[in-house]
């Protein structure tokens, strides 16, 4: 499988829910084109032609170059608040469930690492009702952090004497992997999960470490 | 002071080792364009507007966009290797010095988060040779994070499994600081330095904390 096929078949992965199959290539090429040059650099014409689409058949499926960044931001944040949520709601204790939720926080901007930025970077060209939507998405992965944090602190399992700073730090670490991850760097997306599972428990203050 | 003053004055400082005062003027003007626009959605016309210049006042100091991104990364990049390289220096233990880097790095990060964020986000926008200088002058950073770690380690004051990997973290958190920043916050420059420093003690598993 040659690195196009690569690409190719993690897109369609991280957009299996959007349909028609116009629409979903449409949001990956959209979001190539995003990282590379920027949003106020990339232009309609310049997506269509990436996904091998006229810029008129763009426009059957997206009004805008905004909605395009708007539907790629929301599906973005709701699954990182879909993998935090889960991790707050799951079995086991406090000290298992954050280790679950940074494994798989990481992992996630690891493996997404391209859609990740533009989802990070470019928050402020979306219109202001999308933005505000957007902010209420990341309130409630802030939230499912904090809850987490706060379970350990009540169930005498964490020391934390600043938990919502506390909790702010553990989501931009593992937001930063972003920035930084390289598939032909040294470490896979589950090793980096790992080793900053083991320094989020030291960052809550979990006796013991990982 | 009105909010212009205040950014004019914010700049004057940061760029007060560049002469003259037409080039400083257009390294500020650059960084408020590509940290709005993007780099490549920003035009040498944009930049000498901002600056209240010509486009050919413009090239009298600088021949090209690029060479203008060029500088901005080499001062952010040459300021952040000697606020960790005076701490990795200094008098005082381990401890101390992380301690000092990390408040330093952090509060530089939150102070000039529109020019960290251009520094850290628009790297792949540089020629190969500029690149390559910038990435030598990022891995002496993470060396002098490394060498405070390891120094610590050595001296049985930190407890760390995976320095390379606890060093890269820890630098970062504190660039992610630049992201997520905002002067009307709930939180000064001094106090997210203060955070995390203390949480940069514990992971690296300094007993008792800060």
């Amino acid at each position: 499988m040659d690195a196009e096929a690569g690409r190719g078949g993690e897109r369609a992965e991280e957009w299996a829910d959007v349909t028609p199959d116009a629409a979903r290539r449409l949001l990956a090429a959209a979001v190539e084109a995003f990282a590379e040059r920027g949003y106020h650099a990339t232009t309609t014409r310049d997506i269509a032609g990436r996904a091998g689409m006229s810029p008129a058949a763009l426009y059957i499926h997206y009004r805008t170059k905004e909605e395009l960044l708007y539907r790629i931001s929301g599906v973005g944040h709701r699954l990182a608040l879909d993998i935090i949520g889960r991790a707050r709601d799951g079995a086991g204790s406090a000290a298992e469930r954050l280790a679950d939720a940074v494994r798989a926080f990481v992992r996630w901007h690891a493996e997404h690492h391209t859609t990740a930025r533009v989802v990070q970077y470019e928050l402020g060209a979306l219109a202001e009702e999308h933005h505000a939507e957007i902010v209420g998405t990341r309130r409630e992965t802030d939230a499912a952090v904090r809850a987490i944090v706060e379970d350990g602190v009540a169930a005498g399992e964490f020391d934390v004497p600043d938990v919502p700073g506390t909790s702010l730090a553990l989501l931009s670490l593992c937001v930063d992997v972003a920035r930084w991850f390289r598939e032909d760097g040294k470490r896979t997306p589950e090793e980096v999960g790992d080793l900053y599972a083991g320094l989020a428990l030291r960052m809550v203050g979990h006796g013991g470490g990982a």
